[in-house]
């Protein structure tokens, strides 16, 4: 299908040039931009036919819209980019919805003097995480800011998706109840510490890569065995102390958590070690934390260590009563400490 | 309704403070932020409910969906701020494919030292701008960037909006022919005007006001009176200018425009004659252009004639036949002269 709208020759050099004002101001070089790059890498008929609005048709049952803007420091590294973690992020806050992702936007704040090649990664890098989640990327826009009043590029997508028949109740913050289990789908502070060693320059034995991954799958795989998710929710930003924090406020109970059970990778523990963070305050992009009834937990771990992206699942608490609604943790050795939010800046810019 | 999210006592100074980098760290900061300042001026049960997504009904019939970034500077200008800047511009787009303004996404991105008292005006502006246009705030992220790599505040929305049932075939770019007559809903110029007044510190004798405005309800009542409408356009960056140059590559058609019919104010020409700018290529955020039949154009403009937002529509040319896809301004005096895109960039962050 061609594009209605390619009224001059495409003379972007995508190897040595850079983004100029002209590039955000509505006319020809806008046009060149957009028809010459963005355009052809999301291509398909929605975003083809080059109105400002995406048409189609209304899908049936209950639907779920989510938005997040993208500011990771560096755009690259290992792992990933900024472009494959606004497609996996959105697409993961509709999966926490028990959402099937259909539709997503695109907004590109570029700053003057970014390398048009940069750009062409990002946007391929959207195109194959939509690609590989099922979404299509339909609408979108492209602003240019003046140099030094922006970063290189930040990246706003907003999803839209259907929430999964089987499912009656959808999970949401406020249902967990004491005895609930609590699962996460994997080990915790990969894409955090992905960040922070490619920022610092830290010499890792082991490198470690973003664990960034659309989670819609899996989510479909967990209702399918357990339809009664009662709460979905990816600790990006705060790590697992902020979600289960969030879980116990939004739910008015206590949380309590197994330290032994936690998984976390042996590289990962090492870099916190050396940086003196805390792998519960780490940002994760493709791990989710599920709350369900007790008599489903099982059922729901087994689904979920079926599935590729959650062969290292765990059951790593329970909710209980606590009017004061505290997060504590249980060591090893049978102390307890308690797992509070991160009230500072740990980590600026991780997602 | 009460949030089930709001685990600390509300410590923000909101005269005073400023955001800092923990106001975008996930933690305690953030929550107050958003429980604080931004979900209670968009307050709505969905928004409400805590989760990262928001849930709801799926509309019947169609849908369309649109983003835009703004990085309009100043943030504040004479008739508006960026905070109705982006939602009558993101319910615009939705309006130019004829549907009902539904739902908005709102994605903060915030400076380091951005004073807290100005993101209070922000969001209490897209509160007010969203309730006159009928839609509703439904889900949000707010990030910070440090210093020096932002610009006080960038904002996306993003929207989803049901096309209007009266609509058989919705309008498209690419559906103007030869005859057809192409209208404006009002006077150009308005909004670049005000802003560069307000950056340049023009001494202007009129003062100029951005015309920003949501136009949804304009083209509900212009659908009833035509529901054929062919082609709706918001002339934003680029200007008139712009929208009759995508229209006529989207449709492979010519376009005559008879620069006598455009409404432009005194006050805007003069303004422009002193930038040495042409009101053709200056972004307007409340005006349309629409395409219909001939027959329908009388029709078409008593209708606009008739709302408040379009009291001063016309008719300001109409649809050619020509290969070369070319813009031609019939003057006064019955020369004609060509209408080009802008190449380069005249007017930066003027949306």
């Amino acid at each position: 299908m061609t594009s209605p709208i390619r009224p001059f020759p495409r003379k972007l050099d995508r190897k040595a040039g850079v983004i100029d004002l002209g590039h955000g101001a509505g006319g020809r070089a806008t046009a060149q931009l957009i028809d010459g790059i963005i355009r052809p890498a999301f291509r398909n008929p929605l975003l083809d036919a080059g109105n400002d609005q995406a048409l189609f048709p209304a899908p049936s049952g209950r639907l779920v819209m989510t938005t997040d803007s993208y500011v990771v420091s560096p755009l690259f590294f290992p792992g990933g980019c900024i472009g494959d973690l606004a497609v996996n992020g959105t697409v993961n806050d509709l999966a926490m919805g028990a959402a099937r992702p259909l539709y997503l936007s695109c907004g590109l704040i570029l700053e003057e003097g970014f390398p048009i090649a940069d750009l062409v990664r990002i946007v391929d890098a959207m195109a194959a995480a939509a690609d590989r989640a099922g979404v299509t990327i339909v609408t979108g826009d492209t602003k240019v800011v003046e140099r030094g009043k922006g970063d290189g590029c930040f990246v706003n997508t907003t999803g839209l998706g259907q929430v999964l028949a089987a499912v009656d109740l959808p999970p949401s913050i406020d249902r967990a109840r004491p005895g609930d289990a609590i699962l996460v789908s994997g080990p915790i502070g990969d894409h955090g510490v992905a960040i922070l060693s490619q920022r610092e320059g830290l010499p890792l034995k082991t490198p470690v890569r973003t664990d960034s991954a659309a989670l819609a799958d899996l989510v479909a795989a967990m209702v399918a065995a357990v339809p009664d998710i009662k709460v979905l929710r990816d600790p990006t930003r705060g790590g697992l102390a902020a979600a289960t924090n969030e879980l116990a406020w939004g739910s008015g109970v206590g949380v309590e958590l197994q330290e032994a059970a936690i998984p976390v990778r042996p590289a990962v523990d090492a870099a916190c070690e050396l940086l003196g963070l805390d792998p519960l305050n780490i940002a994760n992009e493709g791990r989710l934390v599920a709350v369900c009834a007790p008599d489903h937990a099982d059922r729901l771990l087994a689904a979920m260590r079926a599935h590729p992206d959650g062969v290292d699942a765990a059951v790593i608490g329970q909710v209980v009563e606590d009017e004061r609604r505290f997060v504590r943790m249980v060591t090893p050795l049978g102390g307890t400490r308690m797992v509070d939010w991160l009230s500072g800046e740990q980590l600026p810019r991780i997602c």
